[in-house]
């Protein structure tokens, strides 16, 4: 056979995404993505042998797009490195919005979904997290300086990023944003409180010993 | 035929409880179910005439032993109500040690996987996931005078909510604590700056007035 097009190849991806999306790897079958897509089952097997090979390559899309699909839509107008992390929880939360809650955090669904039993997917679940972090992260070390000393930007990232998920996860069990707002105003006061104790001014720490000469 | 006896009921939850937990709803079949449960198929078809059915049941399971499955194992010999919140994350930490990361928090799983396509066993879910808020709010409630006058003890039981599912989330997919221990550490501190604040003594406000004649 002649070799399919690489529009096809991407046609394919771009429908196994958002089935994945919306009802999970488990449930989608391999029909429905030939279905939807208009593509023949010739040509989905030349690029994906097997439904793992399309997970594989929907993980890697959502790797290379983490930036023009998530960052610089939701943080791209923003100055304030702060108001950045916080654009970018404004974006989760419109996703649950436009979509009625019923679509949530494709990396988080598939992580508890497939945690156990696919070991090639969950690493490239591990690598979109960790870009996840790694962006939030250097909005954090942006603003280093009005944090208290020897705060770890890291794991104050993964801390938004547990938020994140776990507040994704109620909106869409509650069908609404009432949770999500109220924990990520929690972690917005976590944050805020932060930044105002690194901000309090103190006075230079006395050299030791003067006040030993003043008492001289 | 005869009625089965409740305890090939029993047996048939726990079974199905623990296969959910371990690898999901929609991978579970009724065959393994019916395997590793030694009940016959007549019996299943009497009390659970459809999957669903036994997804339900499991959910109402849940509900009714969050006291004693949860609660009262992790938090029932810590004194301090505060304790008593992270005494509970500590039990999910257990969890996922336990079983070497392949069980995480089962309500949380079911309710990625099951969120759009369930409507019944989502209803549950937000029942299980109340009662786990009830709970920490009513522990937050204790140590009321201790936090920030007009703290919302149910946002923040919400906020250790998130922590938890999206905690127990990156560690299932990192097999590992590392991220866990980091958001849990984070929302730690939060929560003791909470009470330092809380527990600032600040002088009385005099009553309007006094300062004019003072004045005078």
């Amino acid at each position: 056979m002649t070799r399919p097009s690489t529009e096809t190849r991407s046609k394919l991806v771009e429908t196994a995404r958002d089935l994945f999306h919306r009802q999970g790897y488990t449930p989608t079958g391999i029909a429905q993505i030939l279905k939807e897509s208009g593509v023949n089952s010739g040509s989905l097997y030349y690029y994906f042998p097997t439904k793992e090979d399309l997970l594989v390559a929907v993980l890697e899309w959502y790797r290379d797009h983490i930036g023009d699909n998530l960052i610089d839509l939701h943080c791209g107008r923003i100055e304030d490195p702060v108001e950045k992390v916080f654009g970018l929880l404004d974006g989760y939360r419109q996703l649950l919005m436009m979509f009625e809650f019923e679509l949530g955090c494709p990396i988080g669904a598939l992580a508890l979904e497939l945690a156990n039993s696919h070991p090639a997917a969950r690493s490239l679940i591990l690598v979109n997290f960790e870009q996840w972090v790694d962006t939030v992260e250097q909005f954090f070390r942006a603003v280093e300086d009005r944090l208290p000393e020897g705060t770890d930007c890291r794991a104050l990232a993964v801390h938004v990023l547990t938020t994140m998920e776990g507040s994704m996860m109620l909106a869409r069990t509650y069908r609404s944003t009432t949770y999500f707002d109220q924990s990520v105003t929690h972690l917005r006061n976590y944050v805020d409180s932060l930044i105002a104790q690194g901000s309090t001014w103190s006075a230079p720490k006395q050299p030791a010993g003067i006040p030993e000469s003043l008492d001289n």
